[in-house]
């Protein structure tokens, strides 16, 4: 499967994204940790969406990236740490971390994570 | 309740943006047409997260924009089209919409589309 194309080389702002019809099954888990996998789905250079799968107990080490991240929680619960505050956030809730800003999650209940950064994480196609 | 806040007004470029940690029953859903629904969710200039609900037969009309849409298919079945190719999407998938593309969707069985922005779409604040 083509993943992602060029779409201009000379053109380095807006070279690169994903097809315009993504379909979940076609996409295969990347393990990523200790019950953790991810889906990348759609992307350019301005916005990736990935999806996050976690089982109960895993976690997402703190960790910091230039990148603007917002995340909305598809399913089960999380708790989440941003700049040293955490709380617990649950389907339906969502979360804004700003460049740089200190954060991780530890899974409370198995479940999903929509994560969206922008710029791409191009580090994650490599 | 406070919704956003400016964090450095002489700076645009980083001028706006949501809480950090946002609670779903907290937000309450705003009517944008004919069964079709939707909350704001995190955001910052660079990027937006917004849930659309649809119930079934309800139509997001074909229209356009400048800034980059990726969108998760959160729940439901959706004729998505793109650029005049529409095909059917189902929990689990994703699409990408380039800037200015031309795009709708029709909802076949009732669902939630996550819808992302970048960058965040200043009209649905005003």
């Amino acid at each position: 499967m083509l993943y992602f194309c060029i779409i201009n080389q000379t053109d380095m702002e807006s070279s690169i994204a994903s097809k315009e019809f993504l379909f979940g099954e076609e996409i295969q888990w990347e393990v990523v940790g200790e019950g953790v996998k991810r889906k990348i789905l759609a992307f350019d250079n301005r916005v990736m969406l990935v999806n996050v799968y976690f089982e109960t107990g895993a976690i997402g080490a703190l960790h910091e990236h230039y990148h603007t991240q917002v995340t909305y929680v598809a399913k089960g619960r999380f708790d989440v740490t941003i700049n040293g505050v955490t709380k617990m956030l649950k389907e339906g809730d969502s979360f804004y971390i700003p460049p740089h800003a200190i954060h991780g999650v530890l899974c409370v209940e198995e479940g999903m994570l929509t994560d969206v950064f922008s710029p791409m994480r191009e580090d994650f196609i490599k």
